[in-house]
């Protein structure tokens, strides 16, 4: 399955060395998590220490590691990956469960009294750090987070990134980094803040209009942050940051210091300092830096709600993405219909063409998280990602789904469609038929303003579940403005508790993407983004609506038509006029032809 | 509104009385819940304390007294109703919106620092005086549970009830108590505890297979029990059971007690006890009888999750009394409908006539709550009640809600149907035909075994919130059988917190009734009850589906066929389809040709 996946009897060494570490140092169990200090969805290699550790490299899991034991818990989305990849490590998928104990129950469940378990604090969330702390507590056990037991194994670990960071700038940043700094020092005087610690790079990325390289996919660029009322300090390598940029951030009343510093500032806090910091995006070994005495003032990070409600003229560019990047997709298409059977395409020729089509679109920066080209079998996993030595040739029949998206100066996208390949079997296109009528139900969704987002979860899956088919991942998750793909608050997951901070505002993008996985067989998932738009007041409240923002047709050959109501044919048709309308300015020849064919009304097909 | 409603001089008096005797003891603030020992919804006179001192008559509100300040939080069902009866009282109402603070907060932030708070511990829930006390702490106020203030000022206190206690008895009780006792002894193992008190009444009635009439149409009688691996004990008036009773009791293990001496019998369980208690449904009053090495296993009464999930047997009868109650409600339209514009009919009237048509019928023991009948405005208060002073006469155009149910020895039914008066207005049907749509919408959907159900509510709502509308109450409560018309655990309310016991099970029986209310205007509110069955197991899981029990036709008078989908309309006709075949048999005359008239398929009316 992936390029890298490593030699066992290597994994089986490492876990010995680091069990005699352990050994030496009275730790019974060591948790390893895939987490940096930024709590970073995608790590830098100088963090990707699980990985290095386990073998496994799907990016979400935990690894516990006892004298006896060890164990890697994944989510439904890595299971058939990290049976490949886990195999003769001696090291056992705990398959991860929503409403299942994980990982820290397991600890807290297996640790024997008076047993100590070790964390790196320097990428344990605070809150983690808590829950597990207290879980350990009434087994009588202790954590440990003042000791990386990993880096004292690790004699390779890679070094920290250099990428240049550069200016996000007007007119796709809409709002100045001066205005945007004034607004959240307005959020800490309401929280009666005297400074605020934010670690998140995505946070400090859209707050600052800064970009950066520093990971795969998501614009960002490693560096924490202090703001108080007076001055913005931002911690990152100063040698990435050019003598211009430089000048323009200290003009904007920006102070620059190096990465390094942020324990000694954070030391140097005054002790009558109420800090306000987001308990779930800071890391408790940072924050030991603190004097004892400074005051944390708790809740989520400011940015991390405004950034999430995107602007009208947000919406103005990303509008304007998604006709670009559905062109781009029209494109590639019209590509792969003609090459079909022509020539030898690959799951890896589908990256490849459809990363170029993207390319080649005006305000296009990079991919915003690995293509997903997945051929039958392969689409059951839903983080599936070709590679040179493990991928399908796309031949013969079945179904193709391909999850892509952009990273473009005036947004983010993020988009799965379904090809059909050959000829389809009814069972095929009725999960197809069925997943869109999920994607159909929830993209016609009105609801009050404030209504907690993972209680719309069930609105996409009545129509699935109507069927006795569920799906393991969530429905939606947000999605940044030439940002991380992934972004929070909002999540419309019935797996997700809805917390007071999910509720649905305005101008907020989230994904809606349905699937159904048969593994061995196929997959289907049908994924657009849809924006958060006023719907009015009423008598009963405000109400929001969500605007379709992806652009792209839905291959009717993978559907029944017969099992769509009226209702789902007349969204389906509108949406295609819509679609066919916006990009056709956009392209022509065999494109364009493409387009005008898959934008036939399905009423007209069926 | 209310017959009893005090003369607001009483309360001010009252109020001053409670004033004295809070300054005398040193308290700054008191907090008056509805509540008693069992923590009921239903009290007998003797607990209404809370409705004593206010003047306030709905069956949910609390008061919170102060020096300064006297304050009644309700939620929105009484806001019209505490308005008119709080008049004159000095007490502000308060109104209680979900996710915004309420009593408790406010109690929280207004107590100044060293102030005593006092609430009655013996009506006071476990998990309430923990939150309570946590909140105060925090601001350096402190609780006071020990002292009935109330009890010291109430001179004309009523009595406790008196009622007889009778048997539940075979073929309706369908498990018997010794089969009950031994499973809940299973639990007890399982939780390893040695014993477990029960003070909710509802439990206790489904446990032993007894009933009672000492509350308002909850079938059940005051009382507690404990229960350990030998014995079990029912604490009891014992000149409420015959002495066959008491023979019978005996011969099964139950011993009986006064209902006095549970304190005495709580103080006597030796400190090495782990007794199982649920913090929700037993009072911090109670439980400091205990000594202080009694160790608390902690969690949701087993008899709480037993008694929700029906067996077989159950939904036999069940189906048996929901066909009587469904030929009652027939008979009654019958009547109603030749009746008006013949005779004047009130609000009063037609909770006579349907309460007569209902005791005609086998198996009937009484209403399972206050019949709401309610014309135009009065529609648009959720828990209105007519009284001799004020009730509307049902007259000119407009909308007729009625909300009723009775106990049947074969189960508890509770219904809301509308009823077209005169011309209705095409908003008026556009409201009744849009609430349809809600209770379509959930009725025919299918979903996960265990799901939380509190995550099922958006697809009550979301053809509702598709046209700006909502309502303030809950989707969906949990039913007793031949018990109280509302039980938990589950619940379908997005205001509720999806907790692990919310799970939908199998056997469990909840309310559809999704609403529309127009102040001053008209209610609206359709209301089935459903069966959670089965539906089957594939490779995503087990999968639940809903049986309309409710049998009785909807008016097609109400609604706008047109605003139906095919799909609306298949399940509306296949419903009234259901309603003439399994009613047909128990009615004749005008009774069975109302039937027939009002189950014409609406594609056919339409």
């Amino acid at each position: 399955m992936s390029t890298q996946s490593l030699n066992p009897g290597l994994v089986v060494q490492r876990l010995a060395r680091t069990r005699a570490l352990m050994s030496q140092n009275g730790i019974q169990a060591l948790l390893v998590p895939s987490a940096d200090p930024h709590l970073s969805e995608y790590l830098p290699a100088y963090w990707q220490g699980r990985q290095w550790l386990s073998g496994f490299y799907g990016s979400v899991g935990t690894l516990i590691v006892t004298p006896t034991f060890a164990g890697l818990w994944a989510d439904s989305r890595y299971w058939e990956q990290a049976t490949k990849e886990l195999a003769g490590s001696s090291i056992e998928l705990v398959k991860l469960v929503p409403g299942q104990p994980g990982p820290l129950e397991w600890l807290a469940e297996q640790a024997p009294q008076g047993a100590t378990v070790s964390v790196d604090g320097a990428v344990l969330a605070l809150a983690s750090a808590r829950t597990l702390e207290g879980k350990l507590k009434e087994r009588g056990a202790v954590l440990r987070t003042d000791i990386d037991l990993l880096g004292q194994v690790w004699e390779d670990r890679p070094a920290l990134p250099v990428q240049a960071v550069y200016e996000h700038l007007p007119p796709q940043a809409t709002v100045s980094r001066v205005v945007k700094l004034a607004q959240l020092r307005e959020s800490l005087v309401q929280r009666k803040a005297d400074a605020h610690f934010i670690a998140t790079l995505d946070d400090i990325a859209w707050l600052f209009n800064l970009r950066g390289s520093d990971v795969s996919f998501n614009p960002v660029f490693v560096s924490f942050a202090l703001i108080n009322a007076e001055q913005a300090t931002l911690f990152v390598d100063l040698n990435k940051v050019s003598p211009a940029l430089q000048e323009t951030l200290k003009h904007d009343g920006v102070e620059l210091r190096e990465y390094i510093e942020i324990n000694d500032a954070l030391a140097a806090l005054p002790a009558s300092t109420r800090l306000l910091v987001d308990p779930a995006r800071v890391t408790c070994g940072l924050l030991s830096h603190l004097q004892p005495d400074v005051k944390l003032v708790e809740g989520v990070n400011p940015t991390t709600l405004a950034k999430s409600q995107k602007s009208l003229d947000d919406a103005f560019h990303i509008r304007q993405a998604m006709e670009q990047d559905g062109a781009a997709l029209c494109e590639f298409f019209a590509w792969l219909e003609t090459a079909l059977g022509r020539e030898r395409i690959t799951e890896l020729t589908i990256d490849e063409q459809l990363t170029a089509a993207r390319a080649r679109r005006p305000g296009f920066v990079s991919l915003s998280f690995n293509t997903i080209a997945a051929f039958n079998a392969n689409g059951a996993m839903p983080h599936y990602h070709a590679t040179e030595q493990e991928h399908a040739v796309v031949e013969g029949d079945g179904l193709l789904l391909i999850d892509s998206g952009g990273q473009y100066l005036g947004g983010t996208t993020d988009i799965t469609r379904m090809v059909p390949i050959g000829t389809l079997s009814y069972e095929q296109k009725r999960d197809c038929t069925r997943v869109l009528k999920g994607v159909i139900a929830l993209s016609r969704a009105q609801f009050p303003k404030g209504i907690l987002s993972p209680l719309l979860d069930s609105i996409a899956r009545a129509p699935i579940w109507a069927e006795a088919v569920d799906y393991g991942h969530g429905t939606g998750h947000g999605v940044g403005y030439f940002l991380n793909v992934h972004e929070g608050p909002q999540v419309i997951a019935y797996q997700a508790a809805p917390a007071p901070h999910t509720a649905m505002q305005a101008g907020m993008i989230t994904s809606i993407e349905p699937g159904t996985y048969r593994p061995g067989r196929w997959g289907v998932r049908i994924e657009n983004l849809v924006l958060n738009r006023e719907a009015g007041a009423s008598e009963f409240g405000s109400f929001l609506k969500f605007e379709t923002l992806t652009l792209c047709p839905i291959d009717t050959r993978c559907l029944e038509p017969s099992l769509l109501t009226l209702e789902e044919l007349e969204w389906f048709d509108a949406y295609h006029a819509q679609v066919r309308e916006r990009l056709s300015p956009l392209l022509d020849g065999a494109a364009l032809e493409w387009l005008l064919a898959r934008t036939v009304p399905l009423s007209r097909v069926a």
